[in-house]
């Protein structure tokens, strides 16, 4: 790699998304990208063993139209206001490029999804990041000003802490002209969604995954629901993009997922419960814990930094999430896993904290 | 929709591509969007079976890694030489993206995949068209000027005519400044490929696919092969837009169908066979056939107009492409189907041009 070829010249320039560790081996305990820690509904079994595999040389359905009427009739609304796509990233890349054509900066605040300012960057979109308040909720007030678009997380990611419909309504009040993009990824575990405000405002986007709630992060399977002149913009540069983006399989079975509701009720159910307990453990061993909304806990310890017990917590194979980032450098970000993980969790961080 | 709301002026402006009809009648014959009519390998279905739906709760591979493997060891090159994405289309887009950052134009033909000029558009990269000769053949020298980057489809569509691999060595050799882009979607079909060149040209990028040859369009898998830098250029932009494109599925049954040369070169041959049969019948009942590298063919009939004869085959429930646009109006494009599926489209075509 000595010399630099001329054709490096024309290379977008992109600071690219760090995702979490993909740890290999074995016996590990994964509490580190927010994945579901219970399996897909049976009816997606079902339907993964129904897939016609020899249909699997025709292309898919254009627009996941299947998927797509499912996802109408499931939130009561129109075909023409779901949008489908290859996870919430997918969906959110293209919105982001669709919607955020202005000269004037997009707001987000400055501790939320560190995919917003990537996506900014790599399609040039001018941005401004919003401090949280001390607390990490966000001013609504900040807001307020000229903007070429707005996207906020609620629940908000990683510090788990949500806000309310009426607060949300407030941001998508004040920049009637632009798009207010809600990314719902963790809505499902006890967040207050703005899915009813879609009908009363046109610039308001809402965004919804399958990876956390319906256990389908392997399967990328995400959604946007919006006035139908939103949807029809984002299916238009979809198509300049790429015709056909969601597999035969991942629209089947993502189909199948909704069609679950009482599994998908006592999925998330368990999340909570599960969350609710390791939460009041973690106070009892000195941890401030955020009120979370989401299946994840944002947790700093009064006394021991966070970065100490992200490396002692990997040394006994169980990986969490750690942020190496201004404001956030002592917090852990840790999925709530299963019960029986969560065990083992709180019994390895007792050893780290009670020393 | 009487007023038009304000953040409207903040959309990106495109033109999305139009992709061939996706009729759902049962007892059509589909020979309209290059689709290969025969089920993927049996190793394919084997590996579907074998999927661990449960682990759909996790999220997939970071970059596709088994795949990119796989398919490093298929091409017996480096597996930082390989990329892999949702389709050729996820793989094209992304290389304009991440390569076409020039004032300069882009070159490419006049009549080619008709995603270019959509793709340029969608990311604002200037282009100029290369008029291919009366025959249809590309002139090499049209790409030996100053430009920002070349994309050329060999063998090229709908056109199934093949550029000799010395051919486009030249352009390769004229624009070492720029990335060329050698679109071999079709290559497996009769093609000659440039891959040996990928270690003599730091500025060569060969796309393929797994929708044509290897039965599997529906799961949408295509890939890059290049220089390192290329690669991780690619990666980089990649991983600014999504961090998981291909889901488990995909990624697992794309390693499977690499696992069946047997199978992959009797397929081949079979559509092949086919191919050089149809096209003797064709010229029999009038038609000018182009020599063809592809698993289409494309044909002009010496009397009746095309769009008559697409538009009869229609009512016959027989689906081939028609292209309303200059210099090809009066041409067919038609996926070779299976010998079943071709003799009855023989039979139709002899009962609307022998009347």
């Amino acid at each position: 790699m000595n010399n630099v070829p001329a054709w490096t010249a024309n290379l977008r320039k992109v600071t690219p998304y760090v995702p979490g560790e993909q740890p290999q081996e074995g016996d590990k305990i994964k509490l580190n990208t927010n994945e579901n820690p219970y399996p897909p509904s049976p009816k997606v079994f079902d339907a993964h063993r129904k897939l016609d595999v020899s249909a699997f040389s025709l292309y898919p359905e254009l627009s996941a139209a299947s998927l797509v009427k499912r996802l109408a009739a499931y939130h009561d609304i129109s075909e023409r206001e779901v949008f489908a796509g290859v996870g919430s990233d997918d969906v959110l890349s293209m919105s982001f490029l669709t919607f955020f054509n202005s000269q004037k900066p997009i707001l987000f605040p400055d501790i939320t999804y560190s995919f917003y300012p990537v996506w900014a960057q790599a399609y040039q979109i001018p941005y401004e990041c919003k401090p949280l308040r001390g607390d990490f909720t966000v001013d609504v007030d900040d807001y307020k000003g000229e903007n070429g678009g707005v996207v906020i997380a609620n629940p908000n990611a990683p510090t788990s802490i949500g806000m309310a419909a009426t607060e949300i309504e407030e941001i998508i009040k004040a920049n009637r002209d632009v798009v207010v993009i809600i990314d719902e990824a963790y809505v499902d575990f006890g967040g207050e969604t703005v899915l009813p405000l879609i009908h009363k405002y046109d610039n308001l986007l809402v965004v919804r995954t399958f990876s956390k709630s319906r256990s389908l992060a392997g399967m990328r399977i995400g959604y946007a629901m919006g006035d139908e002149r939103l949807i029809q913009a984002l299916n238009d540069v979809k198509e300049s993009v790429n015709s056909y983006t969601m597999n035969t399989a991942s629209i089947s079975l993502g189909a199948a997922s909704l069609e679950d509701e009482t599994y998908f009720q006592q999925n998330v159910g368990k999340i909570v419960n599960t969350r609710e307990c390791v939460g009041g453990e973690l106070v009892k061993l000195g941890f401030e814990v955020k009120e979370s909304q989401t299946n994840f806990l944002f947790v700093s310890h009064k006394e021991i930094s966070a970065k100490h017990i992200f490396e002692r917590l990997k040394e006994k194979h169980i990986y969490v999430r750690y942020f190496d980032k201004e404001r956030i450098r002592n917090y852990l970000r840790i999925t709530v896993g299963t019960e029986e993980q969560m065990g083992v969790f709180l019994e390895a961080v007792r050893e780290i904290v009670l020393v």
